[in-house]
């Protein structure tokens, strides 16, 4: 038993003559003369030890003996440092434990890399000690926002009526959406369970039988390629609610991040949240997760463009597309014409044909295209609310490549040229999305939220004449340009549920096959409802202010979904795999 | 958008005279001259409504449309029942809603049970419309008795420095312990995760890292055979300190469940609990999770009858065994010889080779064995505390089998003879385990917790001597004679670990590969610690008063491991195991 009255990181200056016990790490140990300082670390900070010959001639032989990462507990006495040994900018800067005995719970090899902030390891070799990598502070740090996060989530929606219930993660295989994680079954060989890419049926079922409002912190599964922001396993603050609006709904979710800004933050969020329609965030912003936390904002030029005799422009327009424009603000001097086309080169990949630019200089237009619009200039920078020294762009195409491009360029622009301000949060909600989008990449219309998401009451008629025409009652939540949740009211009925699976190409046995149980439960009193999800992952990576959601899991899969610590995924026994009647093909017949 | 201003069930006389708006499913109507009333249902309970020709004659017409488990929305007045209407036994019971609005939300079919209590479906119907069933008080209760105990557990550890974790669910496969759940990958096609089967490794390289104290409302999963309280997933109340002793963690988990205590039941549990030695449990209980809602202790007669002309126990005594009784109270009349002899013929499954018995009639023994004891019998009852109209029961055999079978007596008893008081729960802990055990069935050592256990300090050195003999620093908490959890201080140096797993015949090289992780880590600075884990399932059966872990899971898995309602597991795609590299074994060719 190690006895231990307070933890490093707390002992400060109202400790002063008082005893304690500490245990913790060593995070540095220096000789001074007689005297051997020794700095241990706990989760809640460090504090500096001191052992001399006059306290105890014993500890101090002890002392130095110690390395880094020894786990010590020590008994001794909070003393006032010196005046030039003051540290201010440590919690524990003012004082120091004079120690009169110490205990050694155990050693340590030198470390493979140093436990600090910055650190050089490779991501590998921090993953395959990640006991060592999570002691660092600013990862302790990240996975306690996490912590606290949930912790408040838990709080409020307790204290709201909300009842947590889990739901299966051995489940049914559904092949629509992403890939599955599968777990075959023993016993029926050949069988196979899923693992759940969210608990959005069983959520629905819940709703069915009453819960009324239901919560889960749920641990969900994809398998696709991995990029930065994506990992195999991840988690959501889901919930469900019935009875409800769209709005009452996102009232009520404001209230928890009203609650987690205020516990994790100190932050008073101003509520309620903006709430822009999907068309006004492609319009303004270019994009469905607008960073509102700088303006900078698209602004429309059709129609001064409309009789312009520059044909790209004028017959962008002719064509039912449109012409438009941002400004960079005192860019006009830090980009040269040749970083400008590269951006050009850039935007190609929205399909853009071009980036049109015209740089402001005492009131004048200057650039490619000036010659285009010298004569209405005061009315173009009017219009624009353009100065000297600004940057405009243009592009001109439809409006889905225009918002594109210039989405794309707004948010690059943003950064560039420093115009975000740290420490900001701004939350928004996009809403009345399509309900529908094309996937270019398997040319075919899909969900754009899910399929039971419930069409606008005035766009439900649209189901049998023009369904991919309609909008949704579904509603993304965005911070900071990133979309940290989404939701939607959901279908309760049969017959709406069945033309949305027919709008998708879900024959009737295909529909049945799939979601037939749920088909089954709207014949029984099934409730309207709906409900939302927030990304746990990323939203605690956002507030904890670190750029991967690896950091803020304490034990996350590579690119390569491997995890290099316990070395999973790996070979098992055959006797593993005849029990499940599988063979694993042969890669040399491939 | 649906209005409501307060559920169902909360419609109580604090409303009279107000308005109110509710919402929910018709439990019932009935008409009764020319008045239409329905009990309306949601998950607070039920309102009665009534609709008249006076009050809204289009309201009445469409009321008479009502069919059990619609849905439906409704605006009306509060008013008082009538003397004769009153009904106490419901918390409404003394008003009802006269409706002057309602509109229908959503038809129902009639559904293949009753909405009630005591329904006597099949299992599998009720699992195939598992919310239908969920809409039954009985099954709302359980799942809400689990949410509470889970808030309970947030709330407290929250409280007391707990930090929540998540660890993986996709990691890697241990062979050791029960069957794996395997989980295929794409990227590394023949390669598999695991599910896993408890976070212990990962907790504990948590507190390597310095969390110091974590805990999680952890999933786990278990490929086993399916018994009445099993199931493929479960939940586990996990949590892990550094630091602290065995007792300082039974302090806190007796703090956490009196919370729950507390919240869910109202009840103040009497701390500390009692602390059982494992011996002390088998001696007077004969069993490792005593039921300690009632006496009927065994109690040893050894001694008494180690001279006795009755040659069963004296050569059980002399072959190293012993000689135990329990005394049944007043059961004398109600046993015939006939049904002893038939828990005699149970208990030889423990291995024993007879029950021995004497019934107590006027302060004389009576029975087979009665010549033997006649001359003490004064002696023996009073050492028994044996009164008149007492049915004695003794087994004479090694300290095991007469431990088995006289705890399955006392707890046959303890339940026939209504021994055991209602609503009193009697938590204990088992404490000092054995660290191994033998496994019959497997004919090998086993760790008695896990391999992770750390030995008592004095037993340490028998790793090297008697392994087997050593006890450990784990300890079991029960709960009405279940396990409800267990936990222990682990192993927390590398040179201990490989003894232990050298002890279970893990060779070196064996050892390293399924364990390296851990071994390397505790080369690194790793802390003294140790942990718990609460069956949340079991534990919320037992306060929810129910007898079957189904019962408080929303979605759970029938006896062969199948869904009924979604009928998962299931076939997929070839294209599905294509990419995962796998065949299905064709099952003609077994």
């Amino acid at each position: 038993m190690v006895k231990r009255t307070t933890y490093c990181g707390l002992v400060n200056e109202t400790y002063l003559n008082q005893e304690v016990d500490l245990a913790g790490w060593v995070q540095k140990r220096r000789s001074l003369g007689n005297l051997v300082f020794v700095d241990l670390r706990d989760r809640e900070g460090i504090v500096q030890l001191v052992f001399s010959q006059e306290i105890n001639a014993e500890a101090l032989a002890l002392a130095e003996t110690l390395r880094n990462e020894y786990v010590i507990s020590v008994h001794g006495k909070v003393v006032a440092r010196d005046e030039r040994a003051i540290n201010e900018r440590m919690k524990t800067g003012k004082i120091e434990v004079e120690v009169t005995d110490i205990t050694v719970l155990n050693e340590s090899k030198t470390p493979p890399f140093d436990i600090t902030d910055n650190v050089t390891a490779s991501e590998d070799t921090k993953l395959k000690y990640r006991y060592l990598d999570l002691r660092r502070p600013e990862m302790m740090t990240g996975l306690r926002t996490r912590a606290q996060i949930v912790k408040s989530v838990h709080h409020y929606l307790d204290d709201h009526g909300f009842i947590e219930i889990e739901t299966p993660d051995l489940t049914k295989s559904t092949p629509e959406g992403a890939r599955d994680y599968l777990v075959p079954s023993r016993v029926y060989p050949g069988s196979f369970y899923a693992l759940p890419q969210s608990p959005q049926l069983f959520k629905e079922l819940l709703m069915a039988s009453g819960f009324d409002r239901y919560y889960q912190i749920a641990r969900c599964f994809r398998d696709e390629d991995l990029r930065g922001d994506r990992q195999p396993e991840f988690t959501q603050i889901d919930l469900e609610t019935s009875f409800l609006s769209a709005e009452e709904i996102q009232d009520l979710t404001e209230g928890v991040i009203a609650q987690v800004m205020h516990d994790e933050k100190g932050i008073g969020v101003q509520l309620p949240f903006p709430r822009l329609t999907w068309n006004d965030a492609m319009a303004r912003f270019g994009s469905d997760k607008p960073d509102l936390r700088f303006g900078m904002e698209l602004q429309d030029l059709s129609e001064f463009f409309k009789d312009s005799a520059f044909k790209v422009f004028k017959s962008a327009i002719e064509n039912g597309g449109q012409v438009k424009a941002i400004v960079a603000p005192q860019a006009a001097t830090k980009y040269s014409r040749k970083q400008i086309e590269g951006l050009q080169d850039y935007i190609k990949r929205f399909g853009a044909k071009g980036l049109a630019w015209l740089k402001v200089e005492n009131g004048e237009v200057a650039g490619p295209i000036s010659k285009f619009v010298k004569e209405q200039q005061a009315e173009l920078l009017a219009q624009l609310d353009a100065h000297d020294g600004d940057l405009l762009l243009f592009v001109a195409d439809t409006q889905k490549v225009v918002a594109d491009s210039l989405g794309y360029l707004r948010n690059y622009f943003g950064k560039e040229l420093d115009l975000i301000p740290d420490n900001q949060f701004a939350f928004t909600w996009v809403v009345d999305w399509p309900l529908f989008e094309y996937d270019e990449g398997d040319q075919r219309w899909v969900a754009a939220h899910h399929p039971f998401t419930m069409p606008n009451e005035e766009d439900i008629h649209l189901l049998d004449t023009d369904p991919h025409s309609a909008h949704a009652q579904s509603y993304d939540i965005v911070l900071n340009g990133y979309e940290i949740g989404g939701g939607s009211i959901r279908i309760h009925t049969r017959e709406i549920q069945e033309k949305m699976l027919k709008a998708l190409d879900f024959s009737k046995e295909k529909a049945q096959e799939q979601f037939g149980f749920l088909l089954d439960a709207q014949d029984y009193g099934f409730p309207p409802l709906g409900g939302l999800a927030i990304g746990l992952d990323r939203f605690a990576m956002l507030l904890a202010g670190r750029d991967n959601i690896r950091d803020v899991i304490a034990f996350p899969k590579n690119s390569k979904a491997t995890e290099p610590m316990t070395e999973a995924p790996s070979r098992v026994a055959t006797a593993q795999l005849d029990e499940l009647g599988l063979n694993v093909e042969d890669e040399s017949e491939k």
